[in-house]
């Protein structure tokens, strides 16, 4: 292939470069060449049919659509419908189901009593009391039991970041907590974002809707590195991959918190009755059970089988990179990495692994337009003046 | 007012009026006259704001707006847009909160186990066989037993029909209950609607903006029987009042449930942490309290006051309907009522109270659509092409 032909390039085709590729070819009428390095296109969002149960399943974990942003709302929305879902997260503790975020229900059913919303706070403070802290919390643990008082912590939060981060939360800065949801009333809602949904074909089939303009062409099982060098200087390259591999790693490598996934097939229609189940206890060695057919209620699917996914967690780089862990050195690498990059003209990174921030699924929309509209587009028009004249 | 001038009166200014007004001014471009007996619009739909804590409240009991058709749903957002507020309903027994519908959680928290969805049918049906039932239900009471055994029906079915229709549970028919939800799973939404919400700036926001149209004339507080008389025969008149009322009871007069409500401000910002508590214990003279704060979280309301609002059952006609009472004679009544209108070219008789019908918002506003492209649009139609020729 002569790579040398195409003036727009994109590596990795999620959300972010997917959602490029479908502009420069729709609104620009540009060709463009979209290069992915799996044998399949949707980066982590991908979703597929387990073959003997029939049930769509999201193969790098749960993944719930929701946003508040009205642009990203409407621009999806001429791809794909969504249906009705609303998620919700269990944890079960000691062989007892809890309602996540922590809420009035979860502290009720926790502790036995009925309090009303206007009686949780002197309720814990006496909780908090007890745990006998000293001093302004400076790690996660602390922090948290100033918050809930050491049961709720140590329940649903203690094993829970253990196993998440394979880290002590007495090691851990007490800054993650500050934006812990934590409920006083009985909204057991997990996003208060204006719509939420699962796709109502599945995310896969958004991002074949989204690459389907002939103007696009796409090269899957394609290392971009293997063929980075083919590749004109007049092209512009928009690049969602790992923000230090493009730079070949040259101040260190970034690190990543990572996922593995083992599938199981119950004999039964319904194995634990919701999407997520978390398991927050240290000695259970997965941190969630996901059941796929319970993001797909419209759908009728095996009445004697279901697919369940347990999730554990893996903190190295790995092959699927998933969450940035925002520390001080990662921090100063990305500052690093970054002015390299701003200097390319002819080059955008972005995107999760790009930009090496936690997106959600509307946050890389968001992005991948703003950037299309002041990066691609605005210069395309400048171009375009420049030869007219 | 010379009433003698108008092509079309509408009779309520509820939902199936306001749509009515709303396609003749604006679709069929002609000039209308709603009628209204009480002193605002919107039916029992109304909204309002509390002057003491400034807490907007459904005025006849919580109305959550839900549908899956989309032609209500486009229709209804070109007159407002929806917060995303999801519905639940939660009920106090014995001093513990439940979910309701019964699902897993309440199962398993009524009876302390942790069932999976699939130990369900086994639990239940030992429950089922200790209730001595013999032969097929055949009462609400027998049937619900039949279906979850005692228990969980005495706590959260027994008392709470009684006070809402008067009437021993085991003197009403079996068939109420065939369509009890019911669920083996963490499933807690109250709807499985495609859509559902709260009008962001209210019901009665709605119909304002429904009745805008210049060639709208509103006439609260008349009683459109003091000026029945006064109206031309060639005029279409769309009536939504009880359809027994109409003929002047002359078959007899149809039963309604009625609700009526009490006011308390509590100096709280959240008494219950919910919109609606189901209390189904006989022993507590209201069936719910409605708080109204939890329909709209994105609003700042007041941080120490709430307003809540007990509902009482009432098995009246009173001067509030609400709703039909399904029964053999009432049905019979219905067909002898609608037999008359249907005699009468320039009447339409229709909406919850015109049909006897219990009809959500949505099928309101479907029925009004269906019956302006039906009888209104295409006789308009029929009429200009006679007059033409």
């Amino acid at each position: 292939m002569d790579y040398r032909k195409f003036k727009y390039i994109i590596v990795g085709s999620g959300f972010f470069g997917s959602v490029m590729a479908e502009r420069i070819a729709n609104d620009l009428q540009e060709s463009v060449l979209v290069i992915e390095k799996r044998n399949h296109i949707g980066g982590n969002c991908y979703s597929k049919r387990d073959p003997e149960t029939g049930i769509e399943y999201h193969a790098y974990g749960t993944h719930i659509f929701h946003t508040s942003d009205d642009k990203v709302w409407n621009y999806i929305n001429r791809f794909t419908e969504f249906n009705s879902y609303r998620h919700q997260v269990l944890s079960t503790y000691q062989n007892k189901v809890y309602q996540l975020p922590i809420n009035l229900e979860t502290i009720n059913s926790f502790y036995d009593v009925n309090l009303k919303p206007f009686e949780v706070d002197d309720f814990l403070a006496k909780e908090i009391a007890k745990s006998n802290l000293s001093g302004e919390p400076d790690n996660f643990e602390d922090k948290a039991i100033s918050m809930m008082g050491r049961p709720l912590y140590e329940a649903f939060f203690r094993g829970y970041t253990l196993k998440q981060w394979n880290k002590d939360p007495k090691e851990m800065p007490a800054s993650i907590l500050t934006r812990l949801p934590f409920r006083k009333n009985y909204n057991e809602s997990y996003y208060d974002s204006k719509w939420q949904g699962i796709p109502l074909n599945g995310y896969t089939h958004i991002f074949k809707q989204l690459l389907r303009n002939p103007r696009i062409e796409l090269k899957l099982n394609l290392d971009f590195f293997e063929i980075k060098d083919l590749i004109s200087p007049d092209t512009t390259l928009i690049y969602s991959g790992p923000l230090d591999r493009y730079y070949e790693y040259k101040y260190g490598k970034l690190e990543w918190r990572s996922l593995r996934f083992e599938h199981e097939i119950k004999e039964v229609e319904d194995y634990q009755g919701t999407s997520v189940m978390n398991y927050p206890e240290q000695d259970i060695p997965f941190t969630r059970i996901h059941e796929a057919r319970h993001l797909h209620p419209e759908r009728s699917y095996h009445p004697e089988k279901s697919l369940i996914i347990c999730e554990y967690s893996l903190m190295d780089n790995g092959e699927n990179p998933y969450y940035p862990i925002n520390d001080l050195r990662n921090q100063r690498l990305v500052k690093l990495y970054r002015a390299e990059a701003d200097k390319e003209e002819k080059l955008i990174i972005s995107g999760r692994l790009g930009d090496y921030k936690y997106y959600d699924m509307d946050a890389t929309i968001a992005r991948a337009l703003e950037v299309y509209e002041t990066q691609i587009k605005s210069k395309h028009a400048a171009n375009w003046l420049q030869r007219v004249e």
